[in-house]
């Protein structure tokens, strides 16, 4: 390490009760983007961190994203907060990225403590409270590492843009093209982009994340009569919307997982023998899986096929039926309507608009073998595409040996099969290299009662990225 | 027709004004079983029913059937109004029942005009309110024929005994016992009872009917998971309680309506030639389930196919499943435990109890065919038995010879593809011959907006039902 970088390092070790100090702050704002009765701690959260970075020296300017509708009423959505912190074209210039809002919290949900007083547990070194991990205690990771520097006297290695926002937890409305409009104004000039809002696979061993799966979206309708009918005095007589639909849903996956929709499959990019040997090394046990379900339901005992389940193979989820009897009790009711609801998780070469295609071809056939006087309809809602960024960047390279630096050991390089769509909108507005750089744990509870962020990772966290900054300026374009 | 039959078709012809004034009298009590704030209404309902019988010279108690759970408040359940009138041992005694409860109604729902206030379409001869066909129509059918008989200074031609309740469109909580429990008191001696409470199956041709369909209800539930998954992260790595549902729940019927659990349709006693022509004549089209449903989505186009799809054989429906997604919009979900309902509308000769073996067995086996590591529950709700009455009786041959001396036509017999569980009640309870025997018409909008009954209806409906005492009295037991 570099002198400067020791002395960084140290700063934070020595420093952690500033930390927890500020984290203590940040989450006794309840920034919850969710609900309209918190709009005003949104706001006020974004307007702390704008003063913070205006007071290290950073500047930094909120941006009006204009109205929501959000249980009837319209409001202002939250700012985003858009800073910047040194000039110097001989630096490469990282844009950072995290979001200041959080998920709802209330005691009564089952926290065992207040969910907007941050509480140190001293025997299990862990910092409990709404927002910790999700995503403050990136964001403040963030600016400790601007606050280390400011106080020893100590120039950043590297060009910093930030891009806060706070509606993350709630559709990030509005943000999509805020950063498209922007790109060669605020946002001008990043060679790198990091964003850390995502968590280990496991408790134990670091990773960086350079894939997210894509998601297609489907509401398939089967309408038949005008109106509910009386099963007794209907059932037999016609054709049953429910009938229909089941039929089709049931043709859609197997109970192994297996996508049963014609040219699908098809798609997905071929696995290769390096590529399988990621997955066995990574730090996860099919345990790890039974503890967050709550349930020993996985469908391959074998780790790599888990995880390869997760990260690199694409799956199909029945959400639900809307238009039908859903409520508890009994009733004996012939749907005149009913939508069902699915998705598909996509992954590369996965084309969202071959999907859509594919899934439209699939239902008509099915429907058609029915022979049923209801009618059907396919609504696909907008897609979004899979991410995966090259691993082999410089960018991806800093953060594996900023990693191995702090953790002493060499990070899984791993995917995520959720989305966070911002991911794919920087990777495409930009054009640069983007990471997923995560601070907390698999066990934070991100949006969950109980929400923490071990100290330890806090800590260590905040010098990955202080020292990922700096293998940044190390490293060779 | 005797004299005296002669005299009383011709009073109620004449005093139709009274027959209407009397219905919008008890139309304009909101008597709705289903809402708390309307219990009173009910009680003072079935006062209104009382006190007319003891006007009317009859005998009439009310019965406290205790107290039931609505909307969270205990409240009373509405009285059974039970009444006798003569108590001459050589004449046959009649039972009839009527409900005078009714389903909720609010001008907001779509109808044309105020639900409790009783509107004579001069032009349409229609009679539009809130209960005018169900059923207080027919309680006040019997009270014309008595007040006929008191103001002619006739005398009835049989004893007659009342049973109306306040309950029947909430469940009839209570009754079944009630009428069990007293068997042998209030309804000693009872020969034939007459339950007016359904309708012709078409607008033109009446009917008497002689047979329900009894129902099994089931809710089949998988678990998986402890708690809802996210589908991003846990979409493919785990057995997923909807997609297992949905198999199961599509290996019960065809869209043809073919039920495919083995052991049911086996049960379903033989069609013989003979009952298949009474199909062929009963006054009935494709068209009018097509104005019923507002759709062209009959299972057959043959008439004989589509009726006996109701009232000879069995049917499942699907009704919707509890646990999954069923509002609008998106969610990606993985529902951690779901429940499909469904139930299985029964004829003779199947027994409930073997209907639940067979199910029981059958979605065993399916889900055995899943290998899936979820969990499965069925449970079946307390079913009812199908019900059919011999027609070969002098009850059926009194209502027969009556429709055909009021209407000029001999009345179709005619079965309803739902049930009236207090039919099954009286018949096992009593052991005597029931008798359905229907005032109003098929689109007369029982349970939906702008219920009516037709002025031609309820006049020669309450003709019928008088004359129907005559024939009884004129049979030979």
């Amino acid at each position: 390490m570099s002198e400067n970088q020791t002395k960084f390092v140290d700063y934070i070790e020595k420093n952690q009760d500033k930390l927890v100090k500020s984290l203590a702050e940040v989450v006794a704002i309840p920034s919850v983007s969710g609900d309209p009765a918190y709009r005003q701690d949104v706001f006020r959260q974004g307007e702390w961190i704008k003063a913070k970075l205006l007071e290290l020296g950073a500047e930094a300017t909120t941006h009006d994203l204009g109205m929501q509708k959000l249980d009837g009423k319209d409001i202002p959505l939250p700012p985003v907060v858009v800073g910047s912190l040194g000039n110097d074209s001989s630096k490469k210039t990282v844009l950072v990225y995290g979001h200041y809002d959080v998920q709802p919290a209330l005691k009564s949900d089952g926290w065992n403590t207040e969910p907007f007083e941050l509480v140190h547990d001293e025997k299990t070194g862990r910092l409990y409270g709404r927002g910790s991990t999700d995503d403050k205690g990136p964001i403040l990771g963030w600016l400790h590492t601007i606050e280390a520097h400011k106080t020893l006297g100590l120039e950043l290695p590297v060009n910093l843009k930030f891009c806060f926002e706070g509606m993350e937890e709630s559709g990030s409305n509005g943000l999509d093209e805020f950063v498209t409009k922007n790109k060669d104004t605020l946002f001008s000039g990043v060679d790198a982009v990091c964003i850390s809002d995502n968590y280990w696979l496991g408790t134990k061993k670091p990773c960086v994340t350079n894939g997210l799966r894509g998601i297609s979206y489907f509401k398939l309708s089967i309408s038949g009569p005008a109106r509910d009918l009386h099963s007794g005095v209907f059932g037999g007589m016609v054709h049953e919307p429910m009938t229909d639909l089941i039929k089709i849903m049931s043709s859609l996956v197997t109970p192994q997982g297996e996508i049963t929709i014609p040219g699908i499959n098809e798609q997905v990019k071929e696995l290769t023998d390096d590529e399988r040997k990621v997955y066995d090394v990574m730090d996860f046990s099919i345990s790890d899986v039974d503890d967050a379900t709550g349930s020993q339901t996985t469908i391959s005992d074998n780790k790599p096929e888990v995880l390869m389940a997760r990260m690199r193979f694409p799956s199909l989820s029945l959400h639900g039926i809307e238009g039908a009897f859903a409520e508890p009790g009994s009733k004996t009711v012939i749907p005149a309507k009913v939508t069902g609801k699915f998705s598909l998780r996509l992954v590369p070469n996965m084309d969202p608009a071959k999907v859509i295609e594919c899934v439209q071809k699939h239902v008509e056939s099915e429907f058609a073998k029915l022979k049923s006087k209801n009618t059907m309809h396919l609504a696909p809602d907008h897609p979004g595409k899979p991410w995966v960024a090259d691993p082999n960047h410089w960018n991806y390279e800093a953060a594996f040996r900023a990693t191995e630096k702090i953790y002493g050991v060499r990070p899984d390089l791993t995917k995520e099969g959720g989305s966070i769509p911002i991911t794919l909108t920087f990777a495409d507005a930009l054009n640069k290299n983007v990471l997923l750089l995560p601070m907390g744990r698999s066990d934070d509870g991100a949006h969950s009662t109980n929400e923490k962020l071990d100290l330890s990772n806090y800590v260590k966290g905040t010098q990955l990225l202080g020292t990922y900054l700096y293998e940044i300026a190390a490293a060779t374009a």
